[in-house]
């Protein structure tokens, strides 16, 4: 019998490190094997398609003619779950709006990942599943991406990045600066729902009727409106941080004109009222991520209302307020007992990490 | 004379939180006043050009004909500063070499920033100037960002993510799959220069010399070698995360042929030859950020290499290996002493947070 014998330590090969294999490892970002694996189990089934699976450095496209429209956004959501969606769904909805809101429609889209070791893998794969079918309900496609990973304690679980590709018809003009007087302002419903959502699960609150985020892809309102308004379609704009105050302002100042808000006609759940009212939030500041605001010529204002009215996510669909001359970059609320505020840009921070 | 009266708090007015002013805020990522602020006083003059300066949800680019190529990372390298570089000219020349090495000729980037609450405003700055320096320098404009901001312990400081677009001629084809046996792999350079001048800067490691990274644009090597080999130069790989190993191995897989390198013929700086043994380092794995592998058809290889060695990046340009049938996927090595061994794929974590 031979004694027993030490193996050779030149032929130790440990394909995976010695510790648990149901969470993200630094060795998930070191550009290797298990960069490679992560791909292939997690991402490539999640986000399956031809451009993705070559696995180069970028994606080749061949794109329909028209301007091109690109946007990123990093998430940063805390929780990363949430009623109504997760870190995932978010990301592609909000790119995809950010696009829809150039009116763009949208096709593709990045995905950069900042991981944090020790992040649960099941946790990925079903944030990657959600990216996947929320791309597909978009009709966009995830087709390139990267993966890093920091050291314990040096993020929070996960980050993303999303960029996207979308091609904008010849002719089609969407910009704040083609605000104008008369114009009206409309949205596509309730007001402040995703910030809310958030904040409910954040704090433990509990209201009779759960907070479910609104976070939604818009291109297809966005479609619909271009449809009927065609060039009588000025402005849109997803009220995202910052809330519905903050994206007017913003709007008012590019096209240096006021804009009137009519506190009655803007859609708010009444739960969503009382949880403003109980956290001390104003509800114009608090974040949507599937709301649409869309700035349209008098005469075709009202075609836009019909055809959000009749889609899904446009149900609630209001005209909230109009465009007037002058006082150059102010929004104005007219409060339901008829006095007139000025509504300023969000200062300071209001709800920190709500996308 | 009156008596001091206070004033009506009604009317006091902070535009920015009591605090420093001198460090990045959370109310920097709230999407309001602050957030403009940032973009208006740090992001637009650093990376100045007309299409970021719309400031819409995303940018409207007219690009010229060709398929489009799409590359995304980001970027967590510690420390955030490095001989060399810094983060923001890392993330410009990281994506614009991805694009590159898809054979397109990089047009456009977007940047999506994740800043530490208490980052000093002073880093940033320096970090987008950097950014739009190295951006200027490889042609590309960053033309659409986004900046958020997580609590203090949330993330190390700064993340940069970005993504970005190239136009890529008709006809050209440069991937992995292009392969063929008896095809030449060059590199423009030294290896494992970038690992080592991060690794010595954060072990406070002293050499004779100062390592110094290799980060930089190689679009115009690329366009050096397209000029003299046209279809005749197959696959391009810049070496980064996972070095040269990791590299070659995953076009050998791709194409499912073998390559087998030159020990003597891989250029490497003495220095850093002594660093890789001092530091338990396999060169071959250790990242670069400047480094083009190039796998041309026989016959204009000679070409490519004096293309490149005319150019200040590609000065100690040498012809590393070639590819051979059979042995599906595997990279070789033939070493000094003329013996022959298996260079795998980078096992586990060999330098975190390189990039």
């Amino acid at each position: 019998m031979n004694a027993p014998r030490h193996p050779d330590p030149s032929q130790w090969s440990c394909p995976v490190p010695l510790q648990s294999a149901d969470t993200v490892q630094m060795a998930h970002g070191a550009g290797g094997r298990m960069t490679r694996n992560l791909v292939d189990t997690v991402f490539v089934p999640a986000l399956r398609n031809p451009a993705l699976e070559v696995l180069h450095d970028g994606a080749l496209l061949d794109l329909p003619p028209g301007r091109i429209a690109f946007s990123t956004d990093s998430y940063v959501i805390d929780p990363v779950f949430f009623p109504g969606g997760d870190i995932g769904s978010l990301a592609v909805h909000g790119t995809v709006n950010d696009l829809a809101m150039c009116g763009a429609r949208p096709l593709h889209l990045s995905a950069g990942f900042i991981l944090e070791e020790g992040f649960p893998l099941a946790d990925l794969r079903r944030i990657a599943m959600s990216m996947g079918q929320a791309a597909a309900n978009a009709g966009v496609s995830v087709v390139t991406g990267d993966t890093k990973v920091v050291d314990r304690g040096k993020a929070d679980r996960i980050f993303i990045n999303t960029a996207g590709i979308g091609i904008v018809p010849d002719g089609m003009e969407i910009a704040p600066t083609r605000a104008a007087a008369d114009d009206l302002v409309l949205i596509n419903g309730e007001i402040a729902v995703h910030g809310i959502a958030i904040m409910s699960v954040r704090e433990g609150l509990q209201f009779e009727t759960e907070m479910v985020s609104d976070s939604a892809s818009l291109h297809e309102l966005v479609a619909a409106a271009v449809d009927v308004a065609g060039s009588h379609l000025h402005v849109l704009r997803d009220p995202t941080r910052g809330g519905v105050a903050s994206a007017l302002n913003e709007i008012a100042m590019a096209a240096g004109l006021s804009i009137e808000l009519e506190e009655r006609s803007i859609p708010i759940n009444e739960a969503v009222r009382g949880a403003c009212e109980l956290l001390g939030f104003d509800p114009l500041y608090v974040a949507n991520e599937g709301k649409c605001l869309a700035i349209v010529a008098p005469s075709h204002a009202r075609a836009v209302l019909e055809a959000w009215r009749r889609h899904p996510l446009g149900r609630n669909a209001a005209v909230i307020g109009r465009v007037l001359e002058g006082r150059h970059g102010s929004l104005v609320l007219k409060t339901r007992i008829g006095a007139r505020r000025i509504v300023d840009m969000l200062s300071g921070e209001q709800l920190p990490r709500i996308c």
